[in-house]
């Protein structure tokens, strides 16, 4: 990540093998990120797209599929010119995981053109990846130069998930395997790290005695849409909390690390979440909420329960939506509570960062309106991207009245012209370039999941059902409870 | 200053009585301020505004001369419209000071209506405040509803200041005696106290481990003009450093007041006065600067040099720019350096706070064109008032290259209906409405004059002029030596 390369410079030579290459992923984010990425000129000319599906396509028919289903979505004319350019790197293959035949194939293809580097990209089911590095390493296409990205969901527990990786391990060294949270690779979650590591203005306040509490919300507007029969087995816990929210948390919380260099920053979240105070089985009623959406509405239209969407048996159990009370326990932010939140059918699709600073320790100017609406900083990452500063102001003439005021730190406005670079293209990029530090370790990994671990067993041994909440909500009562018992409220309540 | 009245709320009813109401003073501030509170509605209908000079004009003629030289000025179509009705609340009267005849006229005026508030506001030479105050008190305008307002210079050394100040106080309690600083009217310094006593968020930087120097300069382009004769006198120490750069430097370094109650600021501002580090006239030559312009430019045409404006001796060795490094001892500011400058003919007009923050205190990022420009905080009074914060950003796109940017904290460009309120109006204002928050305290003029009187002391001893310096320059040599012994530079070289 934190590498100082000039904006755009061009990767290296390379080929990006894409498993799952027909699949949603690929054609919803991973295509359309490589497309960008080639359109901006940060692509080497003679890079190539392997693009691996177990259909038995003919390479103009996946041509055509992407030319109807990933072209409309590209925005503007640009990208109708760049388009031809992006088809010349792709090469469509069959590949099937449990035949020699299509890993010989693209081996063949890869070493005649000996690019120094080899991208194994996972889009694939889970149960696949462990097959998949086995037929990487029989055609030696695990070695050194090749470097290979797993997609979430990487296990389901501490167990299977270590597993996984001491498969994947036996082919790929640490330092080649690539664990991708896209949330990382936000413009905004980078630019929290250059305000608070860039400047002064924020380090004396990031701590325990300024900051009151923090909360991060992931929140989706959506159902389970037609991944029911996956998402039933997995349920937000581990598809939101384990990964995205916690890496961000860490985000926030780490101290600052010696160097930007990935493992100094990687063994710095590595301390947060080994410092994440455990919930205790016995605990989790207290400071964890469960909950599962109801019949409701989303976007005005009404829209079933989630025990009535396809593929969900109407007894499920799975949440879809959690909101814990977590703390950590060391000298930064002892005592502080950081609220993690995330569900799907919430009341809009929200991914954000807040940062509630405490009130002034004595209030000298009357606060406007009566309310006192302390100083926050909030990173939005959904819809739109921004940092915002809050805080308040004297109200212009003859008055000494304060008046809530925010500023854009990101400065967006200010410089309208640079091109916004999407989370999965940097996240790529910084593949191709050989860049692990927005890729999740595997010790962060594990840390992650012993943490989860007793939420997870405390589920299984209650026979409380997860609390019902409206589609299109903010989720149970027993969210706004769990703040407003420590004299909180969710932002989007203030 | 820090009551939390509406904005434009109304004044109660009174005499406005100006002295000196022909002078440069009245025209130029006075008038247009009063005339400004009228056209927003902020003074009762039935204030008054009672215009003394010492020469035999008819009230026309005054008035005349009110359209000639006032009324061009005033900015816009609302002005005209308003302006009738301003010149219906005035009524012209000469009165001598050393003659009883204008004073009765006066009083018998002033008793007639029985307003209860009576300004008495002495825009006149210094040499008059008493026999004016005494005259006051012979008539009965000293009285309880009765306030009067000095303006400086108030005396010439401590000794003459407290013999003002004694002399005043034999007809004036203190809590009636207005002794007015118009630096403090301004919004930005207003704002100032809402950005650190309204938020958190500085408090935590506000003191000597994260804040390295303070920079307060009040620079002039212009010359003496025609105020040779009066300013040759008196000097850029007396005329800028004892008033405006102390109280502007008070209302940075002061610790949060128990209240906005105007003794409580005021108590504030005096601890810091005391607070001074004195600078021993041993010490003179190392801490402080003094300058006197020669020949240079102005605006792109040749300008002469102080000592061959009119009015000015040949060998004259006043000071027309000062440069002082002060400290203040006490916990919060220890070891930080404060450096105050003022000075005529200098390259442009600005009165502006600068607070610099240190550095990181290890960089991680690489920095932009290899400069290290630290965080700051800038309060500009002068030509336009603005509060910004100046810190880093990541350069948006696929970089992590920082980007220095700044923020508006004042947020002018929110909030542009709303009308701004100049000093001097909000600061007349505070009189008729009896408020002392923003006008010096003796106490506090006793300590400033003690502060500086080493300073006058040392130069008085020694044989060595002012340093010359080009008009149109940011003054001599020796005041960026001043700062670049410290490792530092002043805010327009960096």
């Amino acid at each position: 990540m934190m590498n100082s390369h000039p904006a755009g410079a061009q990767a290296p030579e390379f080929d990006f093998v894409l498993f799952g290459a027909t699949g949603d992923l690929a054609r919803r984010k991973l295509l359309p990120a490589l497309f960008d990425a080639h359109a901006a000129g940060s692509l080497h000319p003679r890079g190539r797209i392997l693009a691996l599906g177990s259909q038995p396509l003919a390479h103009d028919a996946y041509l055509a599929m992407l030319n109807d289903e990933v072209l409309p979505a590209l925005a503007g004319n640009a990208a109708a010119s760049a388009w031809q350019g992006f088809l010349d790197r792709i090469i469509y293959l069959q590949v099937d995981a449990n035949a020699d035949a299509g890993f010989d194939a693209l081996a063949e293809l890869v070493n005649a053109r000996g690019a120094p580097v080899v991208v194994c990209y996972l889009a694939t089911a889970p149960h696949l990846f462990v097959r998949i590095c086995e037929q990487l390493a029989r055609v030696g296409l695990a070695g050194e130069r090749s470097r290979v990205v797993l997609e979430k969901p990487l296990g389901h527990d501490l167990a299977s998930s270590e597993a996984i990786n001491a498969e994947v391990a036996r082919h790929f060294a640490e330092d080649r395997i690539y664990r991708i949270d896209h949330y990382l690779g936000k413009e905004s979650v980078q630019n929290l790290m250059a305000v608070r590591f860039g400047n002064v203005l924020f380090e004396p306040l990031w701590r325990r005695e300024w900051v009151r509490q923090v909360q991060i919300t992931i929140a989706e507007e959506l159902g389970v849409e037609r991944r029911g029969n996956f998402y039933d087995g997995i349920g937000a816990l581990r598809d939101m909390v384990q990964n995205h929210l916690l890496q961000l948390l860490c985000m926030v919380a780490m101290e600052p690390p010696t160097s930007l260099s990935e493992d100094a920053i990687r063994d710095e979240k590595l301390k947060i979440l080994k410092a994440l105070r455990p919930i205790r089985p016995e605990d989790v009623a207290e400071k964890v909420v469960r909950g599962q959406y109801c019949r409701g509405a989303a976007g005005g239209d009404p829209v079933p329960g989630y025990s009535s969407e396809p593929g969900i048996a109407a007894d499920s159990r799975t949440e879809t939506f959690v909101a814990i009370r977590a703390e950590i326990a060391n000298w930064r932010w002892a005592g502080v509570p950081f609220y993690l939140r995330t569900g799907k059918r919430m009341q809009s699709r929200v991914a954000e960062i807040v940062i509630h600073f405490h009130d002034v320790p004595y209030p000298l100017f009357p606060h406007p309106l009566g309310a006192t609406p302390g100083n926050r900083l909030v990173i939005t990452l959904q819809p739109e991207e921004s940092i915002r500063l809050y805080f308040l102001t004297k109200q212009p003439g003859d008055t000494q009245a304060l008046l809530p005021a925010s500023l854009d730190l990101q400065l967006t406005s200010a410089a309208p012209r640079v091109r916004r670079v999407g989370a999965y293209e940097r996240l790529l990029l910084d593949v191709i370039r050989g860049r692990l530090g927005l890729f999740v370790r595997r010790d962060e990994q594990v840390q992650a999941w012993r943490w989860v671990a007793p939420i997870l067993r405390a589920w299984e041994n209650t026979t409380a059902p997860p609390k019902p909440y409206t589609a299109g909500t903010w989720g149970p009562a027993a969210s706004s409870a769990l703040l407003s018992r420590d004299g909180m409220t969710w932002h989007e309540e203030m």
